[in-house]
């Protein structure tokens, strides 16, 4: 590694020193240059792990366009909690639980917020454009819902144009699968055209080579941290002891191989072989500006899956292919809540681990400007629509997605980081 | 941890004095009292995990009654693997790859078969009465297949009488779906009877409750130790460069949860409570002798599917309730082998990992007293079997059930290691 003190002189001169000192009682304004008033002020302040060139992975926390790296600088300032940044993975941090997490966050807000520790703090800040950003957390378990109304009933009609859209148990139960948790990437990590079998409705048999209806679901995934025991049931209320924050998710699907597949035991290639998420998990703390009522649920649900007000999330979703929006699906339609996924997860006495890993589902809003996924904006492939002035249905090679979020924060909004992949063509 | 020379006094007696030396030429003949002859004989050497009361655990492997130390062991002999015994689980030593696979059998072999190398040896033997046994890996993903033609045809018959038994993708892939990990856990752990939703089928909503209708899965798992990297495909030729060995697997099951769940996204909360292992890990490499023909495959699978002669094994499975044999599964009755679900799982470019397991589904052969399920045993509830004495159907709260397997070894048969678990009542 790099010697800290060289670091400090790479660094020490491209940091402001205008940013004014804070008047008794307001709000902290950060001393970071830039930061203040944008996606990633005080009141963000997502956690990810970095690495210099030729350095070890380490954790870190965003602030404006820069990275705190948070080992030495909690090391510097005594902290507590600063063994839990040693490791190149939030997993240590994620595991001490909601008490650490606060303590952690108003020290953040102390450091990056009061102009007397700049100069003890500045030497741990490395801009962003320096670093390299890895997965930010060792995944445990992967498991995928279905929790939004518009999207499954889309996803009905397509497939079955003359039923009832919805199955009987949606309204019941947020219907869920586990999926890969060992090929879950990283944002910026281009994603292979799978291989595999499928077979078209009119043929007899199967056929093999690479997907031609691959797509993408743009997703919020929820990241544990306090681990429950085998046998123990999580509360819906007991949600945020658990969850630690959320990560932005792009659940890569092969429509063809999945649709072989599938029937009886769910979805398996046609999902596994690449799941991205963002490289920032922002903590639930950064979201309670962005919280709302859940749209309402009809039937009510089984006492086990009650939650009280401001269950969900305003949280807003952009898809972009190849530079152009394609889609603004808002996370605030989502009809199950994530303290829902948790204890319906764990109702049978399933154990959580720190960094398991539970995403929405596809995040569909009623308008067709809402659809998270090409499969639904393109109405199963029969109804292209325009990207750059071509006609598209689903991903080609080179193709790159970019899914982005932003939600309501304490002084304006905030970003959740993006989830970024380039469609690389089938391997020979 | 109790020093070694205290534990090498508190054995030293009870290892027999009488073992012959083997002639030169001869198969060796293990000097470790009771073990030539028994299923655990030099031909086996299963591979766990174990601990003496108030010590940490570690690697060992399992020659007749008792366990080798294999930490004291292989640094005593300067073995070159040595380093890969000192974590308190298999996993570094499955991540070492086929030749150091090999390189340590011989070596086990010599030491075990050899009298000169008794006084050496012996101190690090420990007798199995005295250990407790651990999950003898760190899963990392966790698939469970659906291979065996009886077991599909059976479940099709109990639950679509009128249809065709066989769904039209089963004969062209081994289906197949990710399962929990975190809930892997070694046999004789208690199983506690799960809760969750589930709707009769005359009924108009769910009711939540202990699920009424518990049952197992005898199946065989298959541990990965070298891992593969995301985007390649493993072809069915490299299935022994990448799995290590065999686990007995059971894989319980809420069969009324699973049913009002499963539609689209497949089983989830009927499954992910519990999954049970031995704590035996079997290499393939005693596995040789077991090794058969596939049944036979129509129509002939596509190209990368295909697999040689031998590529089934002969594993005969014992299904204990309550201390009466209810079943015997022949696993050399699977339709799909293990180098194809191997290959299928990765057809897509999905990586593995080290710990990644991944087991067969139901063994299930043509006979009734074939069925490795309870489902099938009762058929679907409709026709119960009798246990000492009494009618059975689904699992009663108190039932033990013991999953046996053997196979034929290089000098007799080898015993596999049992899957044991009790079960427990709902919580309050």
């Amino acid at each position: 590694m790099r010697p800290f003190l060289d670091r400090v002189c790479v660094r020490v001169g491209r940091v402001s020193t205008t940013a004014p000192t804070p008047a008794p009682g307001a709000r902290p304004t950060t001393w970071v240059d830039g930061a203040a008033g944008s996606l990633f002020d005080l009141d963000n302040l997502p956690y990810g792990v970095f690495s210099l060139p030729d350095e070890d992975p380490r954790v870190g926390v965003r602030v404006g366009d820069f990275v705190l790296d948070l080992a030495p600088a909690a090391a510097g300032d005594m902290l507590e909690a600063a063994h839990l940044f040693e490791a190149g993975t939030l997993n240590p941090f994620l595991a001490a639980g909601p008490r650490t997490w606060a303590d952690v966050r108003a020290w953040l807000v102390e450091i990056l917020g009061s102009e007397s520790e700049r100069s003890l703090v500045e030497p741990a800040l490395v801009p962003l454009a320096e670093v390299a950003l890895h997965l930010p957390f060792e995944v445990a378990d992967y498991v995928d819902f279905y929790c939004s109304l518009d999207h499954a009933s889309n996803v009905g009609r397509i497939f079955r144009p003359d039923a009832e859209p919805l199955l009987p148990n949606w309204r019941h139960l947020p219907v869920g699968y586990h999926g890969r948790a060992g090929t879950v990437v990283v944002s910026g990590t281009e994603v292979r055209r799978p291989r595999g079998q499928r077979k078209a409705p009119d043929a007899d048999t199967p056929t093999y080579g690479p997907s031609t209806r691959l797509d993408i679901e743009a997703e919020l995934g929820f990241v544990v941290g306090r681990p429950s025991a085998l046998g123990e049931q999580v509360p819906t209320g007991a949600f945020a002891e658990h969850v630690f924050g959320v990560v932005g998710l792009n659940d890569w699907s092969a429509r063809d191989v999945q649709a072989w597949e599938y029937v009886p035991l769910g979805p398996f290639l046609g999902k596994s072989f690449a799941t991205s998420v963002s490289a920032w998990v922002t903590p639930l703390a950064a979201l309670e500006h962005a919280r709302v009522d859940l749209p309402g649920q009809d039937p009510e649900p089984l006492e086990y899956l009650r939650v009280g007000d401001r269950a969900g999330y305003d949280i807003a979703v952009e898809v972009e292919l190849n530079g152009e929006v394609v889609a603004t699906p808002p996370y605030s339609s989502m009809y199950w809540s994530p303290a829902q996924m948790l204890a319906h997860m764990t109702v049978n006495g399933a154990s959580l681990r720190t960094g398991d890993l539970f995403a929405s589902g596809t995040i569909s809003g009623p308008e067709r400007g809402q659809r998270g996924s090409l499969l639904e904006l393109s109405w199963g492939g029969r109804e292209p629509f325009t990207v750059a002035g071509a006609e598209r249905t689903f991903l080609e090679d080179g193709d790159e997605v970019v899914l982005r979020y932003t939600a309501p924060g304490a002084y304006g909004r905030i970003g959740l980081g993006e989830v970024r992949g380039t469609v690389l063509p089938a391997a020979r």
